[in-house]
């Protein structure tokens, strides 16, 4: 791939540019593994320092620091650097990535009275059942799976082998990544009395999920269909891999969730929330906006103020660790031995 | 999909019929969100209040609420509302869902000496190794591989990209969703001395995993084979997504796991326990019948009364959090010094 | 399968041999299930009591227990009995499993440029981009997906439907269960202002995943690219199922994980460590060689000592559970109190 200069780059993506705009760019790094072929950033003024110490061609800084990063050679300066930074790498992706040929490939399996858009991309060995509508320039994946009277909206990118089930929707510009389960059933059962025999009668899940538009989904991630009504992902939300969405959970928009994270049924969770890696969330709590979960925390019950939560057990060295949590159980009868000694003094 | 109507449902599913048998069903739905079209269902009598308000066309309920359930309108009377609920859905789905066409896809790569009922229905792109046995009105989805002499039981529906591996069986009536690995290797390794460099060295696993009747496994959950002798889930189990399930495992009857829970190696559940979503059980522990887990608990030793079982830190938001687990770390010390304080007094 | 002698096997492995060598072997199994046709094996002195009462033709013991197990029949001495279990594992499947068969099944989809070794396998429904390496004796499973430009290894084995992104390369000798995705996009945003509308921008992902020889990564597991360097898994680790590994993670070598481990993302973790299931490491934090982080544990700052680290709720019954945690959330104010004692005595 050939060099960029930093004028292009300022030219397509804004950002005040002071020093040598002919400076021939190869690639983007962090500052302390730029080479002077290299565009870098400084989003945190806390590395501040290692702008004496790069050797990027070029920074990308905050106005504050113009001056600071100009000492060293050129500069790009701009309001917010880390978001500069984002949409760099967006258009630094869209230069050199592979495209998507348009078309179905020869292997794919399309059904009846699918509608494909003549833009999109269908991957060798994907299979699309009947009724289902693809927009433009949307791209599915080698060995997915979209089932019967589905939707995938314009732009939208599957990875590889991504399954999107029966009349189940998802919005504009998203992307999917492998692996993904989007509309299994949800686990829902009715338990037979143990006397009857203890068995699990199934709940047939009979609703779907719908998903808005510049949604972005990880690895291996599952969302599972709603029981009667639909599970519901809004517009703007990123979920990381690993992550299990119960059925008829709502997600409101622009909510972002790390790794292994589990939502349980019925969870309503308001925008722009955040949720740590690992954390789970009981079904059937409702969060508000705003609100911001501790990477490993069990939410317990709804939370009716936005703010951040917490609630994991701190790490010690094995043999500390073993002693304080042996007193944990203890810990109710400690409380009455200091009442009970409060009382005597 | 045309309506039914109450007369129906009850002709097939049974209960006792108050009001207008010809009232037309279009969908099944909760009380708070059902309209003149649709039946609900009251199982739990905490939301008898919405008798009152529903819009619904009838309402199931046990026989003590037929009365309050009559004064609105049609009503269906049952001894186990949410049991019948539970029959209607699949009664519902029967008459709904595509049901998948009896034979092979002609894509489907199909090996030496395979076993194939001729009312099983292979799909697009499905790989069947030699030996294999599917059984009658089985349903292997698209993109599946199911390994050499290896069994699949009569009734039994795979979703799409599932693995059942080499001589691993599945009873009858199963449901596998998408993403499911079942026999893969467990996670075996001898330890290399240190000082000979410290390597693992594989244990191959050669047992497999076996598989009872209706059980239910969700997507992209993994159940390892074993490493001698077989992992084994018995009867009836159900098990929700994205659940890890170690070699030699030993699960009774009629459990239910919610997500994202981890069991380890060797690990023996009794029959009739339930997991909730998180949790994780160490190897080489037992189980006895009818334990429930708490979600995200970590079951750290053997368990040999039944009962309900809990492990997690309560969450607080983030400032009081940190302030009661600092002083966790310091929770023997206190310990201490109350004894100390006791002695004196 | 036919059986082997004691002789053949002592032949292949090493070990010294007493008693009947041509004793035919049927099968290997653990002590207390073994039939006069299984070798088997003690590794764990404490289970020595079995020697004893064990049906098994013949027992792998250390030097140590020689005479107790010559006492009862043939026996195999050698200095590290699980280690010797475990090669001969590796044997006994060499011996006994069906080998991939060399060259490209017909229906896999193979891109302009591939260089794939004669010896390679590529199964059914394989797709594999431009410009792909893979070495020789390396398995590509069923509906795996290998991208543009990647690297699969010498004797490198992946199972059914495994993903390796653009540009990801794993060493020789490695072992990819099915369903493992490498290669995803890790997560990363740059936060709007919220009064801009609180939008996550997508930082596109430009590194790669370079794995090293001797890998071994679980059914269903994640390890996403690097951000702008690549994420890197040294020689020798082995992955269980289900474990998400962020962007920009360095794993040392030799290190092993359970399952349901989640790593976030540019976290650097040392040699020979091991991490229990469920664990989870947070972002941007370093551990050193030799640290060994219990099930369940989250680590949430570096770790700079070798050693055992834990950190996880212990589990009660219900009601015993109910009364500590709520006492934790007093847990800083008890302290206070404590103190106020102290003072006054």
């Amino acid at each position: 791939m050939s060099p960029v200069t930093l004028a292009e780059i300022v030219a397509a993506l804004g950002g005040e540019l002071f020093g040598d705009a002919t400076l021939p760019i190869s690639r983007l790094a962090p500052l302390d593994r730029a080479d002077p072929a290299a565009l870098s950033f400084l989003a945190n003024p806390r590395y501040a320092a290692q702008l004496a110490t790069t050797q990027a061609a070029a920074v990308i800084v905050a106005p504050a620091l113009r001056e600071a990063a100009a000492a060293r050679g050129a500069v790009i300066v701009t309001a917010d650097p880390y978001l500069y930074f984002a949409r760099l790498t967006q258009w630094w992706a869209a230069r050199t990535r592979r495209r998507a040929v348009a078309g179905v490939h020869p292997s794919a399996v399309i059904g009846a009275g699918v509608r494909l858009h003549p833009s999109a991309s269908i991957g060798a060995f994907a299979v699309i059942d009947d009724g289902t509508e693809i927009g433009a320039d949307a791209v599915i994946g080698p060995h997915s799976h979209i089932g019967a009277d589905a939707f995938v909206g314009a732009g939208t990118r599957f990875g590889g082998r991504v399954t999107l089930g029966d009349a189940c929707r998802i919005g504009a510009r998203g992307i999917v990544h492998a692996g993904v389960v989007i509309g299994a059933d949800g686990f829902g059962f009715a338990p037979q009395a143990l006397d009857a025999g203890g068995r699990w009668e199934k709940i047939e899940q009979l609703g779907a999920v719908r998903i808005g538009d510049d949604v972005e989904i990880g690895a291996n991630t599952c969302i599972d269909r709603g029981a009667l009504d639909d599970t519901v992902i809004d517009e703007g939300v990123k979920l990381d891999n690993l992550i299990q969405v119960g059925h008829n959970v709502r997600i409101g928009a622009h909510c972002a969730m790390a790794g292994c994270v589990g939502i349980a049924g019925s969870a309503k969770i308001g925008r722009h929330c955040t949720v740590g890696g690992g954390a789970i969330i009981l079904g059937h709590l409702e969060l508000v906006d705003h609100v911001h979960i501790t990477a490993a925390t069990v939410i317990t019950r709804s939370i009716l103020k936005a703010g951040q939560y917490s609630g994991l057990f701190p790490f010690d060295d094995n043999a500390s660790w073993e002693k304080n949590a042996a007193t944990l159980r203890q810990l109710h009868s400690l409380r009455e031995r200091l009442r009970a000694l409060e009382k005597k003094s």
